[in-house]
């Protein structure tokens, strides 16, 4: 029987380069030796890239706010328990590409929604399960819209104005603020590589957390 | 400026010919001259039709009780703000097959969730809006699948054992119990012309209610 994993989350808001910093974390952390299960969330199961589809349409029926939130946490509800909990009594890590504080940043910080409801909704949906670390890309919203707009396509979020996504980013600095024993700041206006080198240092102190758990034979 | 219309449910178990019930309604009230939305829950929305599929399917991943319970409360969410509402604002009744008393019956009755969550939601979701008058069809459990299972394919809640839908119609009827000035329990286990007669009586009393509100000029 393995300790449980740890749950590890990456959040951040458009066009800093979560992708890329997945990518990076995934390749570094299974050179180590991590099991890892690497996900998303909207989605990470087959309702919730479901859900994750009609979220970032763009439709002309406008989506209810309220309604937002809940197809948020319904998918939410079904990643956990069909294979975030799974991973992690399994001993396995997870890495997951935005998780509830992305709901405080966009849903709250972004469209106003109260935080009294966010939370009893995080408390319905996750019971005690909260992130035991996570990684805040964090860049100016100006370089993170133009790098998102030249990606293309834009979502049903990358479609806001200027105002959502400096609410957004301001949330998430408040949150991180609020919990920093929980949150590593990355400063992903830099250069790649320099990104990579702050990812790096993230990552060594995670693993010597792996080392604690699974000592060599 | 017309006064707000009545917001009508039909609620009941499989079986109990709502369709049929629901379709003589919107007849006679049309005869009277009442403007009228018919809708359905889960649906009523582009959106509520997508999460009703996503709810009715028989699928390989076992759908989570909390996901099921907050896809509800979204499709609600959506067909409140986008189609309930503005009918009721502009003094149409709305008859809406399924509403809150349906998730009461079947994710808490049926499945064991909590009832402060549902009713928490219900606040959330609904602000102070509830039906004036709810029609529960109520018949037997085993009356009711026989005709369910006549109709052929039999979706994911079709597919529940016999004491799931005694729990359903138990706590339909003691939720008509606790709100006797809104609820109306029509006898659906008899033959259909006795289950007219039940519905034109409530029919009458509906219709007085708009002769009132809209007398003749």
């Amino acid at each position: 029987m393995s300790a449980r994993g740890l749950f590890i989350t990456v959040e951040g808001g458009e066009g800093v380069g979560k992708s890329t910093g997945i990518a990076f974390l995934e390749k570094t952390l299974q050179a180590h030796g991590v099991e890892l299960l690497v996900t998303r969330e909207p989605g990470g199961s087959k309702l919730g890239e479901e859900l994750r589809r009609l979220l970032l349409a763009v439709d002309d029926e406008p989506l209810d706010p309220t309604a937002e939130l809940l197809l948020m946490f319904a998918a939410r509800a079904q990643h956990i328990s069909g294979r975030i909990e799974p991973a992690l009594a399994a001993g396995k890590w997870v890495l997951c590409d935005r998780f509830t504080d992305a709901t405080y940043a966009y849903q709250c910080g972004g469209r106003g929604i109260d935080r009294g409801a966010v939370s009893a909704l995080e408390n319905l949906v996750q019971g005690t399960l909260r992130p035991d670390c996570t990684l805040l890309l964090d860049a100016p919203v100006s370089i993170g819209l133009a790098r998102a707009r030249m990606r293309g396509d834009l979502d049903r979020f990358e479609l806001e104005e200027l105002a959502f996504f400096e609410r957004v980013r301001a949330t998430y600095l408040e949150l991180a603020a609020g919990s920093s024993g929980r949150f590593r700041i990355i400063d992903a206006g830099q250069p790649l590589e320099q990104v990579q080198e702050q990812l790096l240092k993230v990552c060594k102190e995670l693993t010597a957390c792996w080392g604690v758990r699974h000592p060599a034979p």
